[in-house]
C-alpha cells in the first residue's frame, strides 16, 4: 500500500473523529464518559492487531517476533510519554485560555520536525523546513480569531508560565511521536505484532485511568466496568471504532512512512474538519480559513514535490551585464 | 549598485511614507490639499533627472537618447493607466468598504506576477510563483481584522461587481508598473532621459488633475497656483520629498531589477509600517502580523535564494525497500 493513501485516508479518519465527536453529544454535552472512548478504542487495536497477527502466524514465513524484556520495556514509554503530556496539557490549562491553548498547539508540527531531526537523525532540506514553519504558520492561521467572536483576549496576555508550560506540552506530544517511529523501525518485527505490544500497554494504563477516576469520584456511578456503556449511542460507537482505526493507521504510517507525514495528515484533516463544519454546523468561513489552507497547501507542495519540479526553471535577478545583452534596439545618437 | 541595495533603501522610504503621511495629519485631517502632493513629487523627480542626465551630458561618451516620436509617445501611457486605475479604484469603493479594498490590493501581487509572464516573457520557476502567492497571503494575513475592531463586515459580504471591479483594479495597477519595466528595458536610452519623459507626462497629468479640481470646486480656494502650498508644514516637505524620492528608486529598479523586486519591497514596507506603528503609535501587535510577517519572510527566501541553498539535502518519504535495509537489528525467529 502506497503511504500517501494511508495519509489520505488518516486525514479523513481523523477529520471525520471531529466531526462524530460532535455529533455524539446531546446539547453540547457528553452523556457518556469521555475517558471510556480512549480505553475501548485500545481494546479494539488490540484486538485487530491480535487477529492480523494471528492470521500472519498461519503463513509462511512466520513473522518476526522479538520477545526479549529487553525489547518489550520500551512498549509503555509511549503510553508514559503521554500520561506526562496529559499532566503538563492539565497545568498549561490553568495559565491560557482553551483558545491560546489550541494556537499553541500547533508548535508541535515545529517541535516534531526537530525532534525528527536531533533523535532520528533524519536530515530536511531548508525547503522542507521551510514547508513545516508554514504548515505551522498555516493552521495557526485558519485558527486566528475573527472580528465579532465573543472571547477576545490576545494570544501575548498569558503568563510566562503558560507559554513555557505549551512550549513543554508540544515538545512532548512530538516525543511521543517521534519515539514510536523509533520503536516501529528500530527492527522489523511484524508491525502487528509491535501493534499488539503499544496496545496492551496502552490498554493497561487507559484502564489505570478509568480506576483513578472511580476513586477520585467515589464510586459514585458504580465501578468502570459498570457504568463503562453508559449512555452509549450508535454515534459514540462510531466515535471509538473511528478513534482505533486512526490510531492503526498512524502505527502503520510510523513503521512505513514518518512522523512528517503524519503532521501533514492530521493538519489537513483540521482544515477539512473547518470546512465540513461550514457545511454541517454553524461555522462561518473566514478569511483567515481560506488563507490557512492556501498556505498549508504551499506547504505541501514545497515538502513532497520532487525538486525538479518545483525548480523547473531556476531564476531569479539578472546582473546588468546579462541584461544588457537583451536590450539592443532603438539605439540612436543625443541629436 | 546592487539591486538588492535599491530595494531595502526602497522598503525603508515607502515605509516612512506611511509614517510621515500619518504625521503630516493634524487631528486625522489633512490641512493641505492631498492632490498637491503627488504634483510636486512629480516635479521634484523631474528636476533631479534633469540635473542628472545634465551632468551625465559633461561626460564622454554622451548618454543615450532616442527622440523619435514613435518613441516618445509610449511614455504618457503609464500615467494614462494611472488614471483610468484612480476611476476603476473609486468605482470600486461604491460597492465594497475600505478594508476590503485593502485586502483585496494584495490581488496586485499575483496578477503582477501573471503579466510579468504574459507580457514580458519572464519565466519564473514553481517555486517562485508559489513565492508571489504566499507573499499576497502573508500581507493579507496581516490585514485580517482581529477580535474586537469596530468594524465587522465580512470581506465575502460585499456583492459582485465590488470584487469584479477590484481584481479590474490589481490587474491595471499591475499593468502600469509591467509596462513601465517594459518601456525602461525596451532601449538602454540613459535612465534620466526615459526618466524624464516619464515625470514631464506625469506632472502633466498631475497638474491637469488640479485644474479639474479647480473646476469643480468652483475656484473656491482660488486657482491651483495660488492654493498650491496652503497649509504646508516641513512634514508636508517630507512626504514630497520622499513620494518622489521612492519614484526615482522605482525608476532604477524597472531599469536595473524588475517588478517582482518592486513588489517584494512594498509589501515589506507595508509590514515595517505596521511594525513601526506599534512603536509610534497606538497599534496593537496582533497574531495574524506575526503570522504575516513570517509568511513573508519565508516568501522573500523561496523567491530570491539560490536552489542550491533551498535544497541542499533533498529528501523525501523514502520507499519501503530502501527504508528495509536500514532495518536490520534485533532479529530473531518466533519463539
Amino acid at each position: 500500500m502506497q503511504w500517501y493513501l494511508v495519509a489520505t485516508l488518516l486525514t479523513v479518519l481523523t477529520s471525520s473523529q471531529g466531526i462524530l465527536t460532535t455529533l455524539s453529544q446531546s446539547n453540547g454535552a457528553y452523556k457518556y464518559d469521555y475517558a471510556t472512548v480512549p480505553f475501548l478504542a485500545e481494546v479494539f487495536k488490540l484486538a485487530v492487531s491480535s487477529l492480523l497477527l494471528w492470521k500472519e502466524c498461519q503463513k509462511s514465513p512466520l513473522p518476526k517476533m522479538t520477545t526479549d524484556w529487553k525489547t518489550v520495556s520500551l512498549y509503555p514509554i509511549p503510553s508514559i510519554i503521554y500520561l506526562i503530556h496529559n499532566n503538563v496539557q492539565f497545568a498549561t490549562l490553568t495559565y491560557v485560555d482553551t483558545s491560546t491553548y489550541q494556537i499553541m498547539g500547533n508548535l508541535k508540527i515545529v517541535t516534531t520536525g526537530i525532534l525528527f531531526r536531533l533523535f532520528l537523525g533524519r536530515r530536511l532540506s531548508n525547503l522542507q523546513w521551510m514547508a513545516i514553519v508554514l504548515l505551522a504558520v498555516g493552521t495557526t492561521t485558519s485558527q486566528v480569531k475573527g472580528c465579532g467572536e465573543a472571547s477576545c483576549d490576545s494570544v501575548f496576555s498569558a503568563p510566562i508560565q503558560g507559554y513555557m508550560l505549551g512550549v513543554l506540552s508540544a515538545c512532548l506530544s512530538a516525543l511521543a511521536g517521534i519515539y514510536t517511529e523509533f520503536l516501529m523501525k528500530k527492527n522489523n518485527d511484524s508491525l502487528y505484532w509491535q501493534n499488539m505490544q503499544l496496545y496492551t500497554f496502552g490498554s493497561i494504563f487507559n484502564l489505570a485511568r478509568l480506576i483513578v477516576d472511580d476513586f477520585r469520584g467515589g464510586f459514585e456511578n458504580g465501578p468502570w466496568w459498570q457504568r463503562i456503556f453508559n449512555g452509549y449511542t450508535v454515534t459514540t460507537w462510531l466515535v471509538v471504532l473511528n478513534l482505533g482505526s486512526t490510531g492503526l493507521l498512524v502505527s502503520w504510517l510510523m513503521k512505513h512512512a514518518d512522523n512528517i507525514v503524519k503532521v501533514y495528515s492530521t493538519s489537513m484533516a483540521m482544515l477539512l474538519t473547518m470546512i465540513l463544519s461550514i457545511f454541517l454546523f454553524t461555522f462561518k468561513p473566514t478569511l483567515q480559513l481560506f488563507l490557512g489552507i492556501i498556505i498549508c497547501m504551499m506547504s505541501l507542495h514545497m515538502y513532497f514535490a520532487p525538486p525538479n519540479v518545483l525548480l523547473d526553471m531556476p531564476l531569479t535577478v539578472k546582473s546588468d551585464e546579462e541584461r544588457l545583452i537583451e536590450v539592443s534596439v532603438d539605439r540612436r545618437p543625443h541629436s
